[in-house]
């Protein structure tokens, strides 16, 4: 371990100062937190994006959501083939262990993961096409949503409507497993689709009866 | 999409709040993020536990870190072999396209995924050694570090020592990346070790000097 | 007071949400209810149980309900013997000052307070027999209850049977204020029996015709 | 129990609401309450004034916060005299069997009981001296708050000081319990005074190095 480094002053400084306030005001529940386990209301899957921030767009308090992030909020289909799958992983321990009773998957505007997939799929970024391009074969999963999606001829739009029906292509491969499956018809699980605007501060959600993304 | 349901109203309302404090005070901020897009400070590989929230720790902003969550706060190995890896592509994306200048891997104590390769690798879990599991699959990635520490008479100190061992393992992992090597060996990144301890709100990063775990 | 903390940081989040929007939406409201004081509709005696709010399940605005919130939902006897009675003094204000139409009883399931009463009352709980036992001698109130349904055979049925009595001998016991005989026999006043089934979300009200709890 | 009366129409219609919406889209949470029980992060002692809800000032969900409404607020002091003591009792299951790591104790502006008390022991409310009287003898509690303050010229200004001193007595108080006092010695629980203006919307808190009700 040649290689880590101590922390950067300013979040020294920053950590020092959570933990002189947030940390030492709360002392109490932090214990309860480390004695008794967490017990999360729901299970968060969001995008790595540095602009969208769950636990500041939901007031969260540490123990309420557990967090899994990775580019795009993608959920792949159901593959147990015995290869290492961090989302699949992540669910099911939501689901099985912490038994959540709710999923939420939240996407967002100006998506880097999601313009990557557009790009690709259009011939505009072959490199993203090599077998050797993590980010290109992580953003496969969304290919067939680009396909659907492709005769939009305005780009902006094009891009959006992708962000959103990315939401609810992950929502369709949630449903591929059985866990999850199972605990939904058993009224144990709600699963919920969102999408956050970074730029207008606003959140919608998926409304099933009028098929569309409206605001919460 | 038969299964998506609207927010829960304690979520409607705490959204409600936060577009009317801190969204609206910092419109031009949001604004801003959403045309120039992110260009954040750090990434962060940390753990989906709803008790470690690095946004939290090290109070930050929209726009700073890049953060991957996932169980365990995992780097698998550098393997490029056409699968959907969702950590190698949230890794290739902060490096070759947001540049961040460095790696944060954040553990922290109590921590379910190591508990759960712990029991598996020692033979208390086998329903987590069959193929079908994704949280054994997952946790595989920890086991040679179980093998390692599996020497250690006490049950909390091979546990704590496999949370922390398991970071620096995710840090070696990191350098077999050729983009995540060549950042660092240009001087353009660099990567820390870090674990946290929940109840007694301590950080602690790896020394290479004192080759240990220091309290920040 | 060298003990007072300042408040965890996400409660002051809420509230700062709460004061943006509901707050100041009903500015109004709140200083009407500030200058002309409160003119509730109802009274309501419930359990301090986290997961029952009255609020919530009637939909309540600020100003409708005077609330009365202890273990177990229970109302002691009337017992003018000079000692502090929360309960019965809140009783006292609702009827003779706040001349309130209605007073519900909500009681509901899962209730730790029953459990200790029926827990103590069958020798499970010694510790709740001694005399320097707050939780035993609150229960107390509800001894006769135990003592009526101690026959019935299935423990979960004996226990939600005591829950539903509670209320009853709660309503037994408000007649005994002479202030509440007066209300209710001069039609000032009604009062109602209400058991809530957390899991199952719904309330029951006890009918005097059937003799029974009947779903609302 | 030839009083109890069936709940009034528009309670009917509201439960019928609630559980038309929140129930249903949150019915998995539901459930899960009721399984696991309730594992509430902080104790609320508040008044039963129907203008004072924590559960909206605080955006508070089913199985947050566990709430003890009382007239004023008050905590009597500790006294194991064999006695229904409804408020011990609540304390006792909160920081014994639930080991809540917060209590709050929240008082308001315009606080009838408080306003009760101050006009029994400045001659104004003869009849709340009586023995018989239940509002009289709670607000007891809060006598010698009213005689530390009886100086104060103004009367809107010692009615204020009142409601404020009277959440530090309760705060005395509550230290005068063994469990408490242990707990928070531990530092497994933090106590917080709070004080809310109806009409202004606003909360304040207690400070210990400025000894005094800032605004949170």
């Amino acid at each position: 371990m040649q290689h880590a480094k101590p922390l950067p002053g300013y979040l020294v400084q920053r950590y020092q100062g959570w933990r002189a306030t947030t940390f030492v005001d709360n002392k109490a529940w932090y214990r309860r937190l480390a004695q008794e386990g967490q017990h999360p209301r729901a299970m968060v899957i969001s995008c790595c994006d540095s602009r969208v921030h769950v636990t500041s767009i939901f007031g969260a308090d540490e123990g309420e959501f557990f967090i899994h992030r990775n580019i795009a909020n993608l959920v792949p289909p159901h593959a147990p083939d015995g290869d290492h799958h961090g989302t699949s992983a992540a669910l099911e321990y939501a689901v099985t262990q912490l038994k959540v009773p709710h999923i939420l998957v939240l996407g967002h505007s100006n998506c880097g993961g999601v313009r990557g997939c557009h790009d690709m799929c259009s011939g505009k970024a072959p490199e993203l096409e090599e077998k050797s391009s993590f980010i290109g074969r992580w953003m496969d999963i969304l290919r067939p949503t680009y396909e659907r999606l492709a005769h939009i001829g305005n780009e902006a739009e094009r891009l959006r409507a992708m962000e959103k029906e990315g939401v609810l292509a992950s929502l369709n491969n949630l449903m591929t497993f059985p866990f999850v499956r199972e605990a939904v018809e058993a009224g144990d699980l709600t699963v919920h689709a969102l999408w956050n605007d970074i730029g207008a501060g606003a959140v919608e959600y998926y409304d099933e009866t009028e098929k569309a993304f409206l605001p919460v």
